[in-house]
């Protein structure tokens, strides 16, 4: 604060000494973006999430990631500013107003849009932020991700390789980066698989839409031998159906989940799903953002193991007659 | 801030101006304790978990609490300020410091303990605190609970009704008020119920515990007919080693969740449980903090709901050989 008075034209020593004096008893800081260029810490990662406030209790994933974040920034006395919001531009108004406010050294920024109007302003606020997700669509911000293009198709060459040519998939929603990259994949390499059916159905990762789109699924005929749920609820909640409409798992349908959690693994049959260490990625995030932290001009992509496919009961080769279809 | 200066002595008027002038061009705030004092809000509340952070992403609980505080807090643009530590201890040096830093404007506590020595901190901190758990062991504090005494008794009672006399419950930690009290109801009404055997076995919520304790139960001669859970985790764990041994749920054996989440839903058989709805819950927590921000003085004990039993496929009576047992 000193330092900040020195040199001041038009200030006379004793008047310094005077301000000086008076601030400190009246316990003065700098405040906000003074603060912040006196190097002053929140010590606070910022999430902001635009869901709806219901489905982060629901979703395992949203614990696994504060739990992974928690466990890295804890240990640094780091804190998380979290608040949940209606949409990407309340989202926004958020991150401008955290960092106008200097509540938050960086943000840890999750659900990367296939165009997303979150990085140009991250940019723009020059604050570290760190986005799960990728690769590219994230700017100039530093990245962490697992590459989804490649998880699909270790799903999908599975199924085929077993016998299933016609798999379905139930996508989450078509605006998130990720699930685009789920979805293209499957549609890129149908042919080279021999598939005749290969559709993906964007959802909302409700239990609901989860159930509802497997019921009208399977009352096709000819129904898909195979469904790949993009999250753990849907497919445990597709298995209940399965089980409701007399279908059998894994002899008359194959049940693959995107995502790994103690749901898949506590039912019976336990699912087969793409494991991918939710936890471990946090702590990657959260090492990540504390380097960003340390040092803003340290950006970079890093990309992360890609999550394995875990083969349990709910998968096998299709029913006879499916596997001599031909197209 | 002028405010602080006026008739302050040895202060001239042209001194104060230029002080007050100065403090404007740096963007000098009051700080902490003085920012306290003046009433400045940090618009955050905070949440401190002493609970294994790998935890934190199984329970559904966790979740929904976080999203029944955001329902009400992100409507007032106030943040959830979040820590996850290793224990009690180092949870009431995280209230010291942000208390201290005027990081907070209250705390949410969580885990109520038997002989909770958090409560006594907060109280000399003179934070508004909100306690979720009661009755009682809250001190001064504002609470909000449930009965768990009261809905432990409609559990057994119901068992009881329907002819069992063999009754396990796989607890969560005794150290929890909440345990403790679920416990006590199952010890002191046994005799009256005219239970056979009627045992509380504490763990530590996980689903690997809960596994094991319920391999150990089917596995005595005789066994237990029903299995009461305290989290919805241990419950589908549970259900899924009753399969595994080939025990028929519930023509077998019955199963209560003393947890409602997806989970208990989309099992099969879907789980009779105790449905508590945690994100209401939450909700009047949010609300209650808010209340105790704009009136210290306005500290209070709320009961909510009463967990309500609702029944689904995994209960029944017991088989006819256990119901004519006799003591």
């Amino acid at each position: 604060m000193s330092f900040a008075l020195n040199g001041r034209p038009g200030v006379s020593e004793a008047t310094r000494e005077r301000i000086l004096r008076i601030a400190k008893e009246m316990n003065w800081r700098p405040h906000s973006a003074a603060r912040a260029l006196g190097g002053a810490r929140a010590d606070a990662v910022g999430l902001v999430v635009a869901r709806p406030v219901e489905t982060i209790g629901v979703e395992p994933f949203f614990g696994q990631l504060l739990a992974g974040l928690q466990a890295e920034l804890s240990a640094k006395s780091i804190a998380l500013h979290l608040m949940v919001v209606e949409d990407t531009a309340a989202e926004i108004e958020v991150y401008r107003r955290w960092v106008s406010e200097h509540r938050v050294d960086a943000f840890v920024v999750v659900d990367l849009q296939v165009k997303d109007p979150r990085i140009a302003v991250l940019e723009e606020l020059q604050v570290p932020s760190l986005i799960l997700g990728g690769p590219g669509r994230h700017g100039g911000l530093t990245s962490v991700w697992a590459d989804d293009r490649k998880a699909m198709l270790s799903v999908v060459e599975y199924l085929a390789a077993l016998g299933h040519r016609r798999i379905a998939h139930l996508a989450g929603m078509p605006a998130f980066h990720h699930t685009a990259r789920r979805m293209r994949a499957l549609r890129d390499h149908a042919k080279r698989l021999e598939l005749i059916d290969a559709v993906s159905i964007p959802t909302d990762y409700s239990d609901a839409q989860g159930a509802a789109a497997t019921r009208t699924l399977l009352a096709r005929s000819p129904r898909p031998t195979a469904i790949i749920y993009d999250s753990d609820v849907m497919a445990v909640a597709g298995l209940a159906v399965a089980a409701e409409m007399g279908v059998s798992v894994p002899d008359e349908l194959s049940i693959v989940s995107f995502e790994d959690s103690v749901l898949t693994r506590i039912v019976h049959p336990p699912i087969t799903a793409l494991v991918r260490d939710t936890f471990a990625l946090a702590r990657q995030a959260a090492r990540s953002v504390l380097a960003a932290i340390e040092d803003p001009g340290s950006a970079r992509d890093l990309e992360t193991a890609t999550p394995i496919l875990t083969v349990r009961g709910s998968t096998s080769p299709p029913p006879g007659d499916a596997i001599h279809e031909t197209v």
